[in-house]
């Protein structure tokens, strides 16, 4: 058991320059893994063990490979040993050091 | 003039599993930048210009090596010919979609 | 069943700047995985099926962990329908077009 | 003055899965630029001071962006206080510690 946060961008490149249709489909499989996550503009991060959080990549791959001859993914993962709710925690602690509210 | 959404991350290899002091000094140069932007658990997300959102990046790295021998940087740019507010409108367009909230 | 191209570089944030002995040990876990792949002077490209290619990157993981508390992993995959041998194909199909020798 | 290691790749969302001649006009400003460059599978590695490395990535932003509406460009950056030669020593330190050759 390796907790882990995974962040990643998924789009194909060969369905044109809107990809939103396709990002929405991984989003509701992300939303019904059971694992947490937050979206941002660039992509998707969630948190859980690396079986976990890389079976829920699998499953938003598997799914648009279905209709998109291409595909481009970036996943980075950060690792701390025993740390964990660090989805909440890592942006209030970067608040917390500079004693004022960013944009989030 | 090309508008673009930039994320990065940007850690000390060389100081130690503890980076956010050094994450907090980049969040400075980032919010008193003028540059639009969003902070994420694992990054940062900017929109502006390319040279301008290069030029914060470049400042969070001048200030990073007076004291980190390593660095390493990890950097996204999506690029869409006439798109703005993009670190608003991605989020929401994905819900208005699913015709539901996510967690942001 | 579905041929990917998977480039990572994995590196500990805990164990100080110079980072080759962890590096060595990955490489070591590819070389004798059986999937094909080639190193770079900043990551190393896998070719196989999916859940292969993930294998090796987790068992990569795994060695790392035991002695580095703070892990960093970029991973970048492109999938391309029914694309095969592109670890080779892919720089000489860029020389093909420039009628000339690149930097490889 | 900082000598980085710069990985990029650079691609258009918006042309169609075949991306190999846009691929190509970026290689010919890479090899053309004066910048020490490898070429790999998966993208391309520039190693020079931040300014110049960053330079040329632009420049083959510039020239993308006239004919493709969408592009995403992944870029790594590795730095190291006094490094040099790097993209020659990288490959070849990994290979003497474990006392063999391996396939780049």
């Amino acid at each position: 058991m390796s907790m882990v946060l995974l962040g990643f961008s998924m789009s194909p490149l060969s369905n044109g320059e809107g990809v939103g249709k396709y990002v929405a489909r991984s989003l509701e499989i992300v939303d019904k893994s059971g694992v947490d996550y937050r979206l941002n503009p660039m992509g998707t991060i969630l948190e859980g063990d690396w079986n976990d959080v890389f079976g829920v990549v699998k499953q938003c791959f598997e799914r648009m490979k279905k209709d998109c001859n291409r595909i481009s993914c970036s996943i980075k993962v950060d690792y701390r040993k025993g740390a964990k709710g660090r989805l909440h925690a890592k942006v209030m602690s970067v608040e917390k050091r500079l004693g004022k509210k960013l944009r989030t």
